[in-house]
């Protein structure tokens, strides 16, 4: 859309996922649960590889697994387009569960919504199989960069 | 989008309006500021001419107006696709204000997000030439239909 | 609490009345029906005296009152702690609505959770008559003071 | 507060914990990070026993984990007032971050909001050492009881 056409990354899914794997070691401890699959203009995603140890009874993805994701995604797009500082924290994220989801993929697409200098607003909507898991908003806030 | 294939509305903009003017005389008591200008699969676009009663210092939409825009695109969605039924009412809604808009047109896409039998989970994306000026998140509740 | 000792009000309620009257004077219109009741170390009460204004059909006090009662709330809480700085925005608010209220005074007491230097996050508990009506969070931008 | 004189627990944190460990053995793998340590009229305090897997780099204790402390928090909120319905599920969580937490025990002092038939709204402040680190508001959906 015409809004983000300003949006470029300015770097993509394999670069973001070792700078990832650095900033969050304990987030894909054994296995490589959760990484960024694409980044594009004004946004990305992210996937879970859902297994064993993300489920709840019932045999459905856990409500802060899919919230670790949508986090996840808002961290992708602000080290993506605005750059690889990894002290970038989430202040805000609001999620709604819709649906339940089972072991397997598990996809979050976001799309920013506001890059401001000090404030990141991005939306992540989570898919599985074509539906609409849940569906999270939330803020990174952006530290100034040395030197400005 | 395939998730939304089921969504058929029941009615359109026309006969919402008719119905929100009924539901919300203090909406436009004055003026029509609000109104649908779209229904389609699975969500609708609704529309408010905001002048200087909306407006706050600076000349800009207040949160207030722009809260109700989004409000009013729920509840569009649930009349539109669920049926006439006034008595629905917002449980939760979770806005973020992005960026300030003028007097003058100021619009809200609508998608629903889920429509279960007692929920309805929404998104809203209040644009002005082409800027996100605001987005939000909501939940109206669908009271049983009587005789269900 | 201890965490608020730091919290001092720099002005009281009167006074933040009448920098709200000029703030917001489409607010109160032709009436005053949005004020606050008091100001205290770490919060605020404000209070909506609704009438058939702020109604929708079933008589109740309709979500967008109660919205920018919450949003004034905020407003109350950064301009009374924070300075007279009249451009404080609204970043996010996020409002659950959980029971009805009718015309008469409503409350919302507004408690500041966090006042950094560029963001205020605070909740407000809005009642009527001793019963919970809806409860909302949300975070206010603070703009650098000039000179700082 | 009288609003929630009217609700009373049906069972204290010890039997809670036993159903946690039941329905989320995920939650506690290989140490018990998470649990209740307190249930009262109209709430709980649930505490994270944070450790080297709870953090990110910077040793704060991670978004993820505190969004974790919230949902079981509302879990056990209803649990303990509700009755023992593991099949509550999270319909809408609202978490803001506000200061970092470092390894240690952080507690989530949750209040029920209202407790409806179908829908429960709670909010939890999470703290340590006095220090609010963070405030979540979120709703559990109920499922009807069988027979009812």
């Amino acid at each position: 859309m015409s809004k983000h056409r300003e949006l470029t990354p300015v770097m993509g899914a394999e670069e973001v996922n070792r700078l990832i794997g650095q900033a969050f070691p304990q987030l894909n401890r054994d296995h490589r649960s959760y990484h960024a699959v694409e980044v594009f203009p004004g946004g990305c995603t992210v996937r879970l590889d859902a297994d064993e140890r993300h489920l709840r009874p019932g045999d459905t993805v856990s409500g802060p697994a899919l919230f670790t994701l949508a986090d996840i995604g808002g961290y992708v797009c602000v080290l993506s387009h605005s750059g690889p500082d990894a002290l970038s924290v989430t202040t805000n994220i609001n999620i709604n569960f819709m649906r339940k989801a089972v072991a397997g993929p598990v996809d979050g697409r976001c799309k920013i919504l506001k890059l401001g200098r000090s404030l990141m607003v991005y939306d992540c909507e989570i898919t599985q199989n074509g539906q609409t898991i849940a569906h999270a908003t939330g803020t990174y806030s952006i530290p100034p960069k040395p030197g400005s």
